[in-house]
């Protein structure tokens, strides 16, 4: 072990002997990518079927606290990368993972994102193949932030894309919505809220294989991040051109998210989710792609919750339990900052 | 023009209109990636050749100030992803780039930056495909950080990597070293130092390839970044199991970059650059790589600086101007930090 170190200092990042015993022992023994170049070189056999796409996405995440309940910025990184892909109809193959340490962060706080990140990788069936460190002084960055990048290949004749869904298709979401951002809510501390909610946090990469093979004319489909459930909407409905509404009665909602929004005065419609999506299918495939999603534990709570309409196109509208309706808005302002 | 406001805020990132905005007039109408879904769907046509390789690296860039003489953290976070590809033997095809904001950042500034992407983008032959901002709050972050990721295309048959050097090849760089880092130095101010210095950065795709074709033979080359040429060279050294031979004499140093590390106790082979590489060819191609190098800007100043020998395996060896020899070991600790 040449890491005697417990934080991670400036000489960490200087590109030394320093950087590379780091990088070593924290990041490639963990991940151990391919080859030993700073690009990581794969086959593109997954690739070569006449037809077939590439699919690359990326964000990065700067979640705080790092760490909190139902998982880390690391398992988010991968998570949404992964989900970014899956939900665009693509197989995830590949990932990248780009850290920026603050001066002084616990070496032992990389590990356990590290490790994370690796068992996540491993159940999405993905690969963590190359990545980069940089290290910055105390604070010129809040502890650590992680970008991934994520290759996957997309099928020939998948066509998926929100400005295929059609009026009369169905609106499914995988699970109860908001858990996420309610977790990251309570666990800054300063609400004073005590919970037993931990996040929706998980990949999704094999229950939207599942739910194409279910339900192969499956329109589009999005990961409800930052925005949640109302902004995808309102995204979908805007590029098909069509309205969406949802049905305030049906929408899986934990009492105690609920009961946070009202204190603080937030709409669940808005929280973030970190392992949720909403999918559109035509509605002969509804019940198919209902079994298949709740056969998966990440799919158990799947419901629908709305459909397109001919009527008021790019719109997104909710009838409310009391059967009135109102428009559902894309955000504005901001709601919760750093929630993934 | 629904953006009005002059910096960022933390609506900005919160995943509503806000953030609608800012990605749709600051983003994608600079880089106008295909079509409109949060992924990339790229054809893979170009990896369709039996035996070709997809390459696939990513770097975060943290560099101080954001905006210096020569260059910007945009300019460095498209050349340095370039070139890493490049000097591994890939064609750079597309890239991905993730901006993590400081709220209060000025619009313009990120307009700023984009636009040198753009630009340095489509000079190199990439383009910018998929992306991602996140804003944070004042002080989680310091300015704008930048990730890019890249994939490109390994031709079948193309296999440079460090190992394959072997004795007697002779090593090259394509300019004068030590510009960048001598350049951010002096950008930093608190050195007062009145410099006509500017930094190196450039991306050096096409040097590449016109030195593959020049030289078929090139066993291997390396970005000169963070350690500069003496880590590269330990690295090589390492990983090829030869020894290495630099010249003193040979380097290539600018009076100003000689004169600026002796008064700060700095040594130039150290320093990093963004836009130098050093390429391993055999002897018998030597004449017609500089000359390939030579005939480009970016290569103007190529020069061989020593060779690959049998002796001292993994150590590289300096033969100084008064005729000793010194190890050029890593880099211990830190130089210089956030230079890329």
């Amino acid at each position: 072990m040449a890491l005697r170190d417990a934080r991670v200092t400036l000489a960490h990042g200087g590109g030394g002997r320093a950087m590379r015993d780091l990088i070593e022992e924290v990041f490639t023994s963990v991940f151990a990518p391919p080859g030993m170049e700073d690009q990581a070189r794969l086959s593109a056999a997954a690739l070569a079927a006449p037809g077939a796409r590439l699919a690359f996405t990326t964000d990065s995440y700067v979640v705080t606290p790092i760490e909190f309940p139902g998982g880390d910025i690391g398992k988010i990184a991968v998570c949404g990368t992964v989900n970014d892909l899956a939900v665009g109809g693509a197989t995830p193959l590949w990932l990248s993972a780009a850290f920026i340490i603050e001066e002084g962060t616990e070496i032992a706080l990389l590990r356990r994102i590290v490790a994370t990140m690796a068992r996540e990788a491993e159940a999405a069936g993905v690969r963590i193949v190359t990545g980069d460190t940089k290290v910055v002084g105390r604070g010129a960055c809040d502890g650590v932030f992680v970008t991934t990048a994520g290759v996957g290949v997309i099928a020939p004749g998948c066509e998926m894309a929100a400005a295929c869904v059609r009026p009369g298709d169905v609106a499914i979401v995988n699970g109860v919505l908001g858990d996420h951002g309610a977790t990251i809510l309570a666990a800054r501390g300063d609400l004073a809220l005590a919970t037993e909610l931990e996040s929706d946090c998980a990949a999704l990469g094999h229950l939207m294989a599942d739910l194409r093979a279910a339900a192969p004319g499956t329109r589009a489909a999005r990961d409800l991040t930052r925005g949640g459930l109302a902004s995808a909407l309102n995204e979908i409905a805007g590029a098909a051109g069509c309205g969406i509404v949802i049905e305030e009665a049906a929408l899986p909602l934990r009492a105690e998210v609920v009961g946070m929004c009202e204190i603080l005065g937030l709409d669940p419609l808005y929280l973030a989710n970190e392992g949720r999506l909403v999918a559109f299918v035509p509605e002969a495939e509804a019940e198919a792609a209902l079994a298949a999603l709740r056969a998966r534990p990440e799919g158990a709570g799947a419901c629908i919750v709305g459909r397109a309409v001919a009527e008021h196109a790019g719109q997104v509208r909710m009838r409310t339990a009391f059967g009135g309706s109102r428009i559902v808005d894309m955000l504005v302002g901001e709601q919760l900052p750093r929630i993934c």
